[in-house]
């Protein structure tokens, strides 16, 4: 154990395979194995299990059976809150009050919203400009606070747009600012195609912070495109966040963004927090099992270096029993 | 462009891969493919490209061809020394007083000698004690250093031991400053088997930097096993290291270690460095080019995230002309 002061004592890891994850899966993973995943991450110790999406099933269709995984997962929502020593939370994406409906309906308690820090990727991945993604939420979220819901906000191409190429700081913190000041808990800053690098997150954070906007309300989604999801993560939190986004496995991406590939594997996360001293209360081993177990169901191995290795590892200990 | 002020202003990289890259691989690669690589390699602005292995070719086939390389490398190692802005450096490994000949009568003006940081892979790997491992370079640093040549010296499985588990920082530093002292130029930390994380990484700098160990007689060497690579390698010039080994197309390992996977690909810490504002005189398309034609020679897509993306990137706009 190597303590390093700069980080912080524990963190949050905010779980997204089974969403953003099976999303961009090519096949449609059946409902029980999703809600066994899900089941298995908290087993592995994960708090904070984004489960599942309440958009159009014609766009995603991959999660078109959100109702039924959500009650599927009833006896584990049912579960005392703090079992885990932690409440367990189960979010789910909404495009829309109809899609709040759904996923009220369902017992959702934590709900996200999703906006896009540059005009082209608003009117590719959501058919309206920017800043009429952003009015479109205001009535979704203050309804989902109104219901006592919590809200996070994902702010996609914080860091880079495939069309338009850098992005301007003042422009992400505009969308952040705007999604906080509409009632959203917390915002996570996407880069959605994998092309950010260290110094842009230590300057996007301290362009934010100058902002006024509080590190704990502000999370970070990095993807591994170019390699740097991990040395980008490990950035943000000596830059104070708390909050960082990750997928068992490193399975997904999005569908909807060219040159995506997947998310930082929230193994070579672990791998990297349990050498630093930083907690989060994941067992990595059952975390591995479950990328194996999984990685079996999707017909194709973990891009996680860390689970290819450890299973890797207790299968040679097997063998040689 | 994101300067971070945390990070060296340049950086020199040791490349890699025509030695440890190649020396790993199960094909062996004809000579002047070799050198065809080397001469790539400094055009594409690296202009420390470690060549070759004077070790018994029964030990490493793969390199068994030293020589030839060398004297096919003649017009490119007679080009004067500044015409790329730095002199060019092309070093190779030497196990012995005999390999040292060998190298000399090659021309060779850098040669390696490598040790281990713990006494199993001494034992495994070399087939003496640690301390042996290191009295035996004595005679070879110290001829070298008469005959004027840079001496660098590789401390292998810094940071974790397959069989030895975690290791004393003691042992590190007892046996950097055994090489230095006995002459050797630059210490290069070996993490093997790739288990280091970064905490780790500022431990064992602070404890080198406490021993009087100057940051730039220290260069770190890092394997990807875990997906920790870039990380640490960050870290490292954080703590005020400037010399990286990096593996162009992230190609090669260590045969002789278990678990062990390629080095930290060249393109993922020159893009990481490229957004941090740091100068390495790498061009990265050049050398992307460069990775893409080896690995169609080795047979498999190259391990670099970023040479994926950008071949693809590039063939894409290819196929749209």
């Amino acid at each position: 154990m190597h303590r390093r002061p700069d980080l912080p004592a524990a963190v949050r890891i905010w779980e997204v395979a089974p969403r953003d994850g099976l999303q961009n899966e090519p096949s449609v993973v059946p409902a029980r194995v999703k809600a066994e995943l899900v089941a298995r991450l908290v087993g592995a110790g994960l708090t904070t299990v984004e489960t599942s999406s309440f958009v159009d099933p014609a766009w995603v269709p991959q999660l078109a059976d959100a109702e039924e995984v959500f009650s599927l997962l009833e006896p584990l929502r049912a579960t005392p809150d703090h079992v885990h020593g932690a409440a367990l939370h189960f979010p789910a994406l909404v495009p829309n009050l109809r899609g709040l409906e759904r996923a009220v309906s369902s017992g959702v308690r934590d709900v996200c919203v999703f906006a896009s820090a540059t005009e082209t990727f608003a009117w590719k991945n959501l058919n309206r400009s920017r800043d009429e993604v952003l009015e479109r939420f205001v009535p979704v979220v203050t309804e989902a606070k109104a219901r006592g819901l919590g809200v996070r906000a994902y702010v996609s191409m914080c860091f880079g747009d495939p069309w338009e190429g850098p992005v301007e700081e003042a422009d992400v913190v505009s969308v952040c600012e705007r999604l906080l000041e509409m009632g959203a808990d917390e915002v996570s800053l996407g880069d959605t195609i994998g092309v950010a690098t260290t110094g842009q997150v230590v300057d996007m954070l301290d362009a934010l912070a100058r902002a006024g906007v509080p590190a704990r309300r502000i999370a970070v989604h990095f993807h591994d495109t170019y390699g740097q999801a991990l040395a980008n993560t490990l950035t943000a939190l000596s830059c104070g966040i708390t909050t960082v986004d990750a997928s068992a496995g490193g399975i997904g991406g999005c569908p909807f963004a060219k040159s995506a590939t997947g998310n930082l594997a929230t193994e070579d996360l672990c791998w990297a927090l349990a050498g630093a001293g930083v907690s989060t209360g994941v067992d990595l081993d059952r975390l591995v099992e479950t990328s194996v177990w999984m990685a079996e169901r999707l017909g194709r191995p973990s891009p996680s270096k860390v689970v290819r290795v450890l299973a890797q590892r207790s299968q040679g200990t097997r063998s040689e029993q």
